[in-house]
């Protein structure tokens, strides 16, 4: 498996002020859960302690009771496969064999095997005519902020909005980060809005399977108040997605393709 | 579908008074989005919006790629069904096939129908020997603060902890709550720690999936400095299970079973 966290070169923007500096973001890995040769769930986790994560999940989803169940747990990290052996059968519900890959959610994986090998210059049209200044974005998240109201209320959401250099377009909160962006994205199409001179704001973190939620309906800005992902920033890369983190009072974190963010201000 | 927030009874305890009071929290629906008549996904999510959230993860899945294509959006609330039709047939590919119902995951669903059926006072027997103070909590907080290194390095990780009434005795991070979660339940397995006497920590929202990992694994007991959801709320005291949420500083909320909250401190 990879390590924990990756070293990221990234621009750090704080009151009017940039600078080019390392910045270390968590990583995501794939693991692939097998219970007696069978596969039971593909989880996007934390490449640490995965053969604790492989029991805990058996465990947790009432797929193994108790220690003296276990024979033998062998990790493969190479393969990012954790393989868990019980003394006896042990029989899998209908929910883990229909779902051999589970796909998105906060901790549920996806490869984007195919989406690594694009090269952004030859393969996709960047689209660099789009630009906003720090000074803009930070002005949008203070009225997604004021937006947030279910939040403010329950502090049990997160929010998403569609905007453009000015103001927010369209805005909704959910329990799941990827719903919200799914519902602004759904409220979007039915409007017939153009996305791609947009951009996309998010409370949550940005991990893999969002920023690709995100390229995939056409946007290549995403900015977040939280935390992005090793692995979301590779895709960035390679899908010439602009990702902005950390957007809090005057500052924020310039990741991917800063040649979004304008300068002159 | 169930309205977006819920009213539920609660105990806050701050600076050590105590107070009953009534908070809003956030509901959990379930939401399954069909696409001409197949079964795409079902999502955990906020009830709400429910056909923008249909059509936003079709077009961010790739599913769907343009607003001529749709024909039309029905919603049924009360069976929690999204139906979007095409006008022309659109092919799944087969990871939407394999998985009817997705588990887990934030914003994946899973429904637990026969875990709600279950009534604590005859079906199971609910432990209340272990019991531990406002102020025990509060101190097991700040400790599993000074742990989250692995946060404090990426701000991209959630924590959790099993711990008995005075110190943590497992720590995990991971991107996903649920993970962290597993990691340490997987943990407590192998090292054949009784957990009935134990608490979990968490860093996360409690959903109603983390909810029932923690039960299945057989604890009684959840603290997060986060917020729960109505439906993690419902299952908790049907199940046995006493919640406490939005640990901070000197407070705390106590949503079920506050009798594993010793008054006298």
């Amino acid at each position: 498996l990879a390590p924990a966290t990756k070293s990221y070169p990234v621009i750090k923007i704080k009151g009017g002020k940039r600078s080019d500096e390392r910045d270390t973001v968590v990583n995501e890995g794939q693991l692939t859960i097998f219970l007696n040769g069978q596969k039971v769930v593909t989880l996007s986790c934390t490449p640490k302690e995965e053969k604790y994560l492989a029991l805990g999940y058996l465990l947790s989803e009432g797929i193994v009771k108790d220690r003296g169940e276990i024979k033998r747990v062998v990790s493969y990290p190479e393969r990012e496969e954790v393989r868990v052996f019980t003394k006896r059968e042990v029989k899998l519900s209908g929910d883990f064999l229909q779902t051999a890959v589970l796909t998105s959610g906060c901790g549920k994986g996806k490869s984007f095997k195919s989406l690594e090998k694009i090269n952004p210059l030859e393969d996709i049209l960047l689209n660099f005519d789009f630009s906003l200044t720090p000074s803009e974005i930070l002005s949008l998240m203070r009225k997604f902020d004021s937006k947030s109201t279910l939040f403010k209320r329950t502090a049990g959401v997160h929010g998403a909005a569609l905007a453009d250099r000015e103001k927010i377009l369209l805005f909704a909160e959910d329990i799941g980060r990827h719903n919200a962006v799914d519902k602004v994205l759904g409220k979007a199409l039915m409007k017939r809005i153009i996305l791609k001179d947009k951009l996309i704001l998010s409370s949550g973190r940005i991990s893999s399977d969002l920023l690709v939620k995100v390229w995939r309906a056409g946007l290549s800005l995403i900015c977040s108040r939280s935390a992005p992902t090793g692995k979301a920033l590779d895709l960035a890369k390679n899908l010439g997605v602009t990702v902005v983190g950390f957007v809090r009072g005057r500052r924020m974190n310039v990741y991917t393709y800063p040649a979004r963010i304008a300068t002159s201000e």
